[in-house]
């Protein structure tokens, strides 16, 4: 190696790096983004990634909306739309919330590629550098990232077994205020909680409105898996009960398909003008041939069937998932969700999630580590596990290969640490406390 | 009316005012946004937006891609996928790039939601509130527009019939550079420019890649039109002669359809990490659909060829409008593009494009105000005609009906102001000097 070539080793080769922006510190890559490589090697069975099962679909149910689609409105799906959507697919939007309770007025709901660009453009609109978002200890992953990507104080407030804590909240925004910090929203995700599994009581849901309604702080309500429940519906949606201090996020990528990148979010109407025009900055108008396939899939299709065959695959996996790990991993905690694609584990309190990762992928099992949902880098004693992709058989060799590595974990401790046996750990501040009966 | 309601009229009732982030001021309804509401009446002949034909694209080969991607790749189509964009998609964007002279890696190819999102993302991850961009003078409004919500300071830097003028460049990096300020990028658009129509010419492009290199400015290359040439190719892009100092943008919105909003960005492989991250961030991943529809169509149609057929329908529709003008508005001045969508046009210097819109209107005529172009409000002698849109019957009465706008400003100029003959404007600062055979 010649010393030139030595000189650069090492060396950042980014001749642009003093022209970034500040936010551009931001961005970093998610624990979720390495693992998505790592989870698509066929061999490993990904416990890690949050992919609906869209092989229930039947193919003809989107064929059927496909053709529609070009030979009634070929031109209209070719061609630049509205940036604010479509107003078919808005009115049908309107439909679906109001199974949860939601009344509001087409004008006020904006469709966006994905209700992850509806996260983007909220924080884009709200968020100055340094300004707070509340966010359920854990969050999304997802929401995480775009925060800072804003350069967002992301505060975690505790969450239980009936979902956000109103104490908690209360005191973090004392707490907080104090500090002088400028509190804009509360970030939650109120049913089948990514990744907490948990639902938000319905005691819960006004006295968390009435706190941030008290202290003008906005609630953004993210429900991308209200739908999904195995047994009794959700409790009415937070935006059900306050149309001027909620932002409603809505998704079609669990109850129909995430490929065609297609959400939305239902705003109060003095802010809902301002978020079109963010959106338009943003990419000018979401997909014509995207809405209207969706909008022609929603015309035609037994759209509540087919929500109930996703129910009944999700409820069987949640129920295989609970069952191997009462089988092979009983010194673990987690909560049985009552829909949504997620269980929350709590190791044993040596074990360190994050740690244990590679030695996972060796036994060709992937979930993602609890630090991944904090943006304060705890959550080592928990990790995320999804029931939404995997088959029943994979779940089941996915859960023993977990036990494997566990375990392998705990021999590794106890002969070169000399600790005594492990004990599941007790909850931390940050991490959700299972109720007794639930493990 | 009570005093009640008298109280409320005039005051802005959003209660979540102090709230917004300082970016959100730079958001407003561009006049392109009022006029979109305006073109939709039937009977109003549209010369202002820039849809493109997309009668002209055979619905069969589209009809054909959609069931080859349901049939083949179904499950992948309706899923998340990678945040880059899909890898078949993605070298078939490099084969598309090399017709204009760039080689580079399919790992340096991001696809976005239209070349609008790009806009977006390098923006976001360059552009600290008060940065400069440099752009041509005047500058296509969706890019204003973003770059106005991250807060830059856009300065328009002149143009001619051969582009962006390389000494007008040096003179702006110089002065701004002198006035302490931080230049980012400059923004262009080299071929048949929007609004501009025009070209930059072969001799100038090594010329403003090399003032960019010497000044540390990065280049922002968007070329949404080059394929659309109606005689000679385009001269090769600037990234083909430079790796490290472009961002290329490109678009299948009218080479194909906008209605699945896919564009990309080739970047230099530093920034092209950070942009994959930014991207995620943003939407998680672009349409796994839309992608596969289009790197369907681009495996089985004969591409180049519709490429040709759309060349021919906007040729013929050029030639239209511009033996349109010379019948009926002689005393305009304007440039004859070589390709793309656009015509600018001066007016006379008593007249005001922005100020005659709505009487135009009334005529049942629209087109865009050259306001829309400028970041700083000028741009009142000028307006862009577009003639991809209107059938070549509805241009020739789209002019005949602005002809009878112009003609009658003329007469309630000459009546009330008593001012003589109008002659036509000669170029200001801010407007490209047409040459002098093309009027």
């Amino acid at each position: 190696m010649t010393a030139q070539r030595a000189s650069g080793h090492g060396i950042n080769l980014d001749p642009w790096l003093s022209h970034y922006a500040d936010r551009a510190n931001g961005l970093s890559a998610s624990e979720v983004r390495a693992l998505f490589a790592v989870a698509s090697r066929p061999e490993v069975v990904s416990l890690a990634g949050g992919m609906p099962f869209v092989r229930a679909l039947p193919d003809e149910l989107v064929k059927g909306a496909l053709d529609r689609v070009m030979r009634d409105q070929g031109p209209t799906a070719l061609q630049y739309g509205s940036g604010q959507g479509v107003p078919a697919l808005r009115e049908q939007i309107l439909e679906i919330m109001a199974l949860e309770g939601i009344s509001g007025s087409v004008d006020d709901v904006v469709v966006t590629t994905g209700s992850q660009q509806a996260l983007d453009l909220v924080t884009k609109l709200f968020i100055n550098p340094g300004d707070v978002i509340l966010a359920e200890a854990p969050s999304y992953v997802g929401a995480i990232g775009v925060f800072r990507s804003y350069q967002a104080d992301i505060q975690h407030v505790e969450m239980d077994q009936y979902g956000l804590v109103p104490e908690a909240l209360r005191q973090a925004i004392a707490y907080l205020r104090g500090q002088g910090k400028n509190i804009k929203f509360l970030y939650t995700i109120p049913n089948f909680h990514n990744p907490g599994g948990v639902t938000l009581s319905a005691e819960r849901r006004p006295e968390i409105l009435q706190i941030c309604r008290e202290n003008q702080i906005l609630v953004l309500e993210d429900n991308p898996y209200g739908l999904l429940s195995f047994d009794e519906p959700v409790p009415p949606a937070l935006r059900s009960m306050d149309e001027e201090g909620v932002i409603y996020l809505g998704s079609f990528s669990k109850t129909f398909a995430p490929g065609f990148r297609v959400g939305w979010a239902l705003a109060p109407h003095a802010i809902r003008e301002k978020l079109v025009l963010a959106a338009e900055a943003a990419i000018l108008c979401p997909s014509s041939f995207s809405q209207l396939a969706i909008s022609e899939y929603l015309n035609e299709a037994d759209w509540m069937g087919q929500i109930e065959s996703f129910r009944g695959v999700y409820r069987e996996r949640r129920d295989t998932m609970i069952a191997s790990l009462e089988e092979h991993l009983p010194e673990l905690t987690w909560n049985v969700p009552n829909g949504g694609f997620y269980v929350w584990v709590g190791l044993p309190a040596d074990l360190d999630s994050k740690a244990m990762l590679p030695r996972a992928v060796t036994e060709l099992v992937a979930y993602t580590p609890g630090t991944a949902f904090f943006a304060d880098g705890t959550g080592r004693q928990n990790l995320r596990l999804s029931f939404c992709y995997p088959t029943p058989e994979n779940i089941q060799l996915g859960i023993r290969r977990l036990a494997t590595v566990i375990n392998g974990e705990r021999d590794l401790l106890a002969t070169f640490a000399g600790t005594g046996p492990l004990t599941p750990s007790t909850a931390g501040d940050n991490v959700i406390a299972p109720p007794p009966d639930m493990n």
